[in-house]
């Protein structure tokens, strides 16, 4: 598996993907503030990936903290909370993470946990959300090979790979499953400017696989679906709203337009817990700006002149009717999405997933003690 | 004027349009094949500047030569030529110039000019390519002026700007002309990858001219243009086919898809040099395929990891039913362009002009002598 993130001497370790391809170097988290800072400079990014970094930080302040009392404890659980919710406004994975990790905190302190036994919970929360992210991105890889054909062509713009989750990946989960399940995929990644997530990193992982991937520029995709060179699109996804509205990397809205025109589908690959039913549709999911110069400079270089102004949303929407179809790790969510997506999020037992898909929104709320 | 390409000391003069916008370094040219050189490794670019370079490569050549025969002076003219054509192939205006400096120089020969005379004929007309390549552009700026609102706001990719022109620009003509006529006017630049015209030159040269700019990568103009924020699509072409086809910048075609979708009119501002009769339609448009490097670096920065395969076709075909207008020196030219764009070639007195655009196709032919 690759190492996107992991335990190491009772530190949380990630490899910089600001660094890949040409450099594999790690980082060291000691803190939680070091996760986000982290999170907040993209040593890891991508929404599941985000997600179990959170979980993972809280629980390395809990395992740091020297303190004893529960209520001193609780007070350090939720800044620690509050912290990591401020890195990064559009993936949800991030508050539904730390929703969990707070609904099981919660649970723990009613039942009358010392602090020891509270960082052992919330140590193996962590751990399952990882591993659950993991399985998930398996199992939606296994719906969505069905739909990739074989000598399937597949475009995909940023990174929904191992480097974007637990491990695996949402859409690469997919590619990889259809050539685990024997059939011959070629990939076709955007390379997805200003972060060349697609030129860096999932080419960076396919060809580690042997999976054949060509790079193009962003603007190049209308002009590959033209010459009939894709059969399908598959992205991951930042925040998925009730009606099925998907927020992903900038560019995807566009890959979804020429997709349509081409009359080739676009899938859409994430794990339930993207799913966000608070929120009725993209309207309401908060886009990120990030800084001007991750577009006027690459490294040192400066590409742009001086007086030019640089317009730079981290996300886009695309509206649900540009959408094939939601491949979770419980099936594929066709139209009509408010329906299908409600479904997918009631079928965990106990209706507990809708629980956590509804709770998704409640990013800072704190759970009464 | 900016210094697209100019004479000095006998010398052909250009700026280095690979080094802008952090260093304005000139590039001296002695020889047709210097200037060969400069069109083939991208020193000048934009179609119309193309046209402008080979015109006085030519002349270049006559100028230098030491020869006073004539048949030995069209050899060496002639072999000039060849090696002009074989640079690039899709913008046609580098034809169209060359097959114009032919037919002024066979019909020279046949007037029984003396090597001298000869050589002055050619330089006079290379002059007259680069000064009627101006004013056309400022005759079409004035034309597309019109269709730019006040307060419009106005998306254009790659730069068909006086970079890529004798100077003025074709679509950044527009821009200019609709500035001069009072308007206030807003760009968005799409960067353009891999060749970051847009964010390097487009930015330059609009910002040096005090009008506001802002840069975007390729792929955010589908949300910019869902986010309302574009009134009007203006930019170049390569070649512009019989039936109104346009071949430009790799990444336009997703534009112009873009704009359809949200009923934003795509329009293409280009000389009547660009427009090749003898071309029925797109398909017949020969698409250069440059450099992986291209794509995989950015100066000596590895982005793409080895193994990762590449495709950098240089331009795309937009089919005719995308464009709104095509802005010419002559006029607009509006669908069906298969009338208009025969009329605007003829509009120039005694058909000389039809005869053009009809001769644009025939390069490396040699006129009977």
């Amino acid at each position: 598996m690759l190492p996107t993130i992991d335990w190491e001497d009772g530190e949380v370790v990630m490899v910089d993907q600001r660094k890949l391809p040409s450099r594999e170097v790690y980082v060291r988290c000691r803190t939680a503030q070091a996760v986000a800072k982290a999170i907040r400079t993209m040593v890891i990014r991508g929404a599941p990936a985000i997600g179990v970094a959170a979980a993972m930080g809280v629980a390395l302040e809990l395992r740091r903290s020297t303190t004893t009392g529960t209520t001193q404890l609780a007070t350090e659980f939720y800044r620690a909370c509050d912290l990591l919710a401020a890195t990064r406004p559009t993936a949800v994975n991030l508050f539904w993470a730390l929703e969990r990790m707070k609904r099981v905190f919660s649970a723990a302190m009613r039942a009358g946990q010392s602090a020891d036994e509270l960082k052992t919970t919330i140590g193996v929360e962590a751990a399952r959300v990882h591993d659950e992210d993991v399985a998930s991105c398996r199992a939606l890889g296994r719906h969505g090979a069905e739909v990739v054909p074989n000598d399937g062509r597949v475009l995909t713009h940023c990174n929904a790979g191992a480097l974007a989750t637990g491990g695996y990946g949402s859409a690469l989960g997919v590619v990889r499953a259809a050539v685990e399940a024997g059939k011959h995929v070629a990939v076709y990644a955007d390379e997805t400017r200003p972060f060349l997530q697609g030129a860096r990193l999932t080419a960076w992982e396919l060809v580690r696989d042997g999976i054949e991937t060509t790079v193009i520029t962003d603007g190049m995709a209308g002009a590959l679906m033209q010459a009939g060179r894709v059969d399908i699109v598959v992205v991951g996804a930042d925040r998925i709203a009730a009606n099925g509205d998907v927020a992903n990397k900038i560019g995807t809205y566009t890959v979804a337009v020429l997709a349509r025109e081409h009359n080739v589908p676009f899938y859409v690959a994430a794990p339930v817990s993207t799913i966000d039913l608070s929120t009725p549709d993209g309207a309401g999911i908060p886009i990120e700006e990030r800084d001007a110069k991750e577009i006027t400079h690459i490294g040192s270089s400066q590409l742009t002149p001086d007086g030019a102004l640089v317009w730079n949303p981290a996300f886009d929407v695309t509206p649900s009717r540009f959408v094939a179809g939601i491949i979770t790790e419980h099936g594929i969510c066709r139209p009509p999405f408010t329906e299908s997506l409600k479904d997918v999020c009631s079928q965990e037992a106990g209706g507990r997933r809708q629980e956590e898909c509804e709770s998704n929104h409640a990013a800072g709320h704190r759970d009464v003690l």
